[in-house]
């Protein structure tokens, strides 16, 4: 079972949420490409650079069809793995990103992704810094953002993740994600949270549309950050989807 | 994998699903008690009598744990079995019933069922009559029905279902399934017909706020009658999730 994250995190959000599954599943949380302590290379942040890592874990590990749970860009990324490598996917969930998020919806979050690269004077000011942007994430999830993802510099406090990785990455985000929803043919469980401001009310309802068959749990109260904000919730739907 | 139909019909509606799944299960479709060619005795049709006999007949076959696909009465039955004998369900699809259906919605169903209980001159009459009833359920759908449901008797074709047992069962559909649904603790796949007469879309909402980590999948353009109507996604669905 490998997890995913959203732009600009890494793989420490999601102990909580593996905790549930790692009596019966190998559980793994990767840092992505150009986040957390992985490799930053200077390009390669489109869909499928993204996906060629995840397959080549996959198959690095050998430990059979992988059950992938991606966060946002991370949603993004398992749901173009199971197109592009459907032998090695047992199946997705992707949270809280669909296609036809709205334009203005990818403007706003490459402000905020952009101006998250900056210096900070030390951990509590990154961490009033992210409660800030993520009101509704959980003070002791807060922390664990602002532990695992900064590090000391000459000028304070900055991000792990590269500047000019999450820049690409989130223009990457803009790539017409109809094409792998419309091929996708292993089972993806389409979570979003109810209040999100990422995926619209519109947007899911357009996904459902061209995608009818694919399940859909819409979180209660979450917003974007449904597995940090709602993680028993998450764990439950997750559970009913691989052991249905 | 068991198939247990709605009110009034048998297990004749869902051979075409069954063929989607018999190269991997055992698949058998049941006519539930009252119906078909089953057991019509004078009482009990109450969601207990209905769940006991089902787990009985998972019992009896001794495969293990059955994936139980019921439509309206059928979901009703498999959703309560999977709460008294969870040791015997590996998971439900739940078709186009669930908790909160409006009392009106009883009363149309009720006043349906009862009127059907009445003879017909021959087999293209029974036709025309289910044509009516089930607008949008496909002809060879409708053929099946009514070859599969009626007998001759001294005043002409009478359904197979027992009046009696009919009339006790659209009783007990009105019992408080929010029990049911508190308390399941197996995978359900709750799917709805998008212009279902019998779950409204504030049922499946309110439904949905009391188990939201139940995936849900809502059938464009079909009714009541989902997988009649709409054979090939009901497939699809089911298929995405037993399969993650």
């Amino acid at each position: 079972m490998l997890f995913c994250h959203g732009i600009t995190a890494n793989s420490a959000v999601f102990p909580p949420l593996m905790a549930g599954f790692s009596d019966r599943f190998t559980t793994i949380a990767i840092d992505q490409r150009g986040h957390g302590l992985s490799d930053k290379p200077d390009t390669g942040y489109d869909a499928s650079d993204y996906a060629d890592d995840i397959a080549a874990l996959i198959k690095t590990l050998g430990m059979g069809r992988a059950i992938l749970v991606g966060h946002s860009l991370g949603a993004r990324n398992s749901a173009t793995v199971a197109v592009k490598f459907p032998d090695l996917v047992r199946s997705v969930i992707a949270i809280d990103f669909t296609p036809y998020i709205e334009n203005e919806v990818f403007d706003a979050l490459e402000a905020r992704v952009n101006a998250g690269s900056r210096p900070f004077q030390d951990i509590l000011a990154v961490e009033e810094y992210l409660s800030n942007r993520y009101p509704n994430i959980p003070a002791d999830a807060i922390k664990v953002r602002a532990e695992s993802g900064y590090q000391q510099t000459d000028d304070g406090l900055r991000p792990l993740a590269s500047p000019s990785a999450m820049a690409q990455t989130a223009i990457g985000l803009r790539a017409d994600l109809v094409p792998v929803y419309t091929e996708v043919r292993r089972p993806v469980l389409i979570v979003r949270g109810e209040v999100s401001k990422l995926v619209s009310e519109a947007a899911l309802a357009k996904t459902s549309r061209l995608r009818p068959d694919l399940p859909v749990v819409v979180v209660p109260g979450a917003d974007h950050y449904v597995n940090e904000v709602s993680p028993e919730i998450t764990l439950r739907a997750i559970t009913n989807f691989i052991d249905a």
